[in-house]
């Protein structure tokens, strides 16, 4: 079965659902004048785990995937808990690098851990949860025509580092470092999300790749979204390894994943008050549909994944 | 590595925990007058699936043991979510099960779902997060000598149900119907929590076994225990498969896991005002051990676990 397949079949048995309809970044319940936001991710070695990775990163990035998907409901994280399938041939220092990292994500986060569970398992399995509260929610749906795109930092060096492991691209050690540094330890955008809490009308935090996130968004929101390419903040080491390898920087931008920048619309009479770095990439249409305008020529965006460019060999 | 071993390495590394330390049955965070307790728990097919519980129980029993340690800490459950690993190979039909026993649960507790997860996995993993809230927290910590030991509902036949099925033994249809009942589809006591909070003074849901539950209840309260054998609630089906397999029937009772039952320690003088249905099984002493008297002789209460009389062949 296909993963929405899947979402399909439970969505039928799943009558009850939070304060805020299932499908945004996080759940939400509203508790007096706040609302709690809580979200889980689930990492499972075979498929979410490139060997590069340290088991340090391993742990820390469990935490940044959690506390992101918060953070981009405009929320501060308040708490972390993690379950750990364990197989039995899995090193005690493999494990102690992933506690050392849970330890040291949840000392850059500024969170307590609040219950930890831990069990035997074939594969090494550690599904992470984080809490959230907010005044006011971000979610998906809230995008309004006019408003403008933002994107905080830059966006394509996680997949640009993911081809440069899995084609064995010889580059200079400067431009891998820049690369891998996304690929193995994103940060989550915390900071950035509190602050847009009262400002932005929604946002959500690149998971699955910015072309997928656009795309989410303007069917939630009930909105068109034009995105003009050469505004996208893509590094000269995304566009180094595009060019290696035949590849347009702009695709990878769109398609890589795992990003944790964060995607948000504001109205632009906000964006002067706005402290949050960004860079502006396009605009809410009325209407329907993803647009990306390059070089004057406006087509309909593909929505591309990292599967489309990350796993060809 | 022992499950102790790996949770010691964790400590060692995660010096951020909530409101309360970790070592209960969830963790907490106060939010200003209340307070926020979330726990997580991981059930993986290969270890903790008989093979006679459908599809439907398994989803039902993934809601329940965690709504079952909100309620032991008193709160009322206000949410669920949960992460699914799946193998390639489940059927459809199995996973529909799933959902469907998950969407039953969540309608017997009243509880929405927040968020849901799904991968790839080489095994079924479904890993279960509930959340809730309460004016006053039960702990395991808070017993004072004095106190009396109650436990709701019976103790011993989900063990006995265990027993039932790893030997092959032929019982009558009424017998195994209310073991298996309760091995199959326990329910937690979520109204009974509610109700203790503002009476009892510790807490704690019956998952690994009364034995084991009560020790960890004397230590982190520093207080010594006295359980009376023949006050156990033990039924008639537990007493007949003890008979027939040469066991004792305490013994059952003490061992048997997730149970979900509510062991809980209550100043005496509020046992009347009470409105929970309970045993008074014992006493909490001053000074530290955990003690069973039965035919007028007083020993020290062995630990005892599912894995020292469910796993025997």
């Amino acid at each position: 079965m296909r993963e929405s397949e899947i979402i399909d079949l439970f969505l039928r048995h799943l009558r009850r659902q939070g304060d805020l309809p299932l499908g945004d970044d996080a759940g939400a319940l509203r508790l007096g004048d706040r609302w709690l936001v809580a979200t889980n991710d689930m990492l499972v070695r075979k498929t979410d785990v490139p060997d590069i990775m340290t088991p340090e990163q391993v742990g820390f990035k469990t935490v940044t995937m959690n506390v992101s998907d918060v953070a981009s409901m405009g929320a501060e994280p308040v708490g972390f808990l993690f379950s750990l399938g364990i197989p039995p041939d899995l090193s005690a220092d493999y494990l102690e690098g992933i506690a050392r990292g849970i330890g040291e994500a949840l000392d850059f986060y500024g969170l307590p851990v609040l219950s930890a569970d831990t069990n035997e398992a074939d594969d090494l399995i550690i599904d992470g949860i984080a809490l959230g509260l907010t005044g006011r929610l971000l979610t998906r749906s809230g995008a309004k025509p006019g408003d403008l795109v933002c994107v905080t930092g830059d966006v394509g060096r996680a997949l640009a580092g993911l081809l440069v492991w899995k084609h064995g691209l010889g580059v200079p050690e400067k431009t891998r470092k820049a690369l891998y540094e996304k690929l193995l330890e994103p940060r989550a955008r915390v900071k950035e999300g509190a602050e847009l809490s009262g400002l932005a009308n929604a946002a959500v935090d690149v998971s699955d790749g910015l072309s997928k996130e656009l795309h989410l968004l303007a069917r939630m929101s009930g909105v068109g979204i034009e995105v003009y390419a050469e505004k996208l903040p893509i590094r000269g080491e995304v566009t180094e390894v595009a060019g290696a390898l035949g590849l347009d920087p702009v695709e990878i931008a769109l398609a890589s994943g795992e990003e944790f920048e964060l995607v948000f619309t504001i109205p632009e009479p906000l964006l002067d008050e706005c402290p949050v770095q960004c860079t502006v990439i396009g605009r809410v249409l009325e209407g329907a549909g993803v647009y990306i305008t390059a070089d004057g020529k406006r087509q309909e965006m593909p929505v591309l994944g990292w599967e489309h460019l990350g796993k060809a060999p």
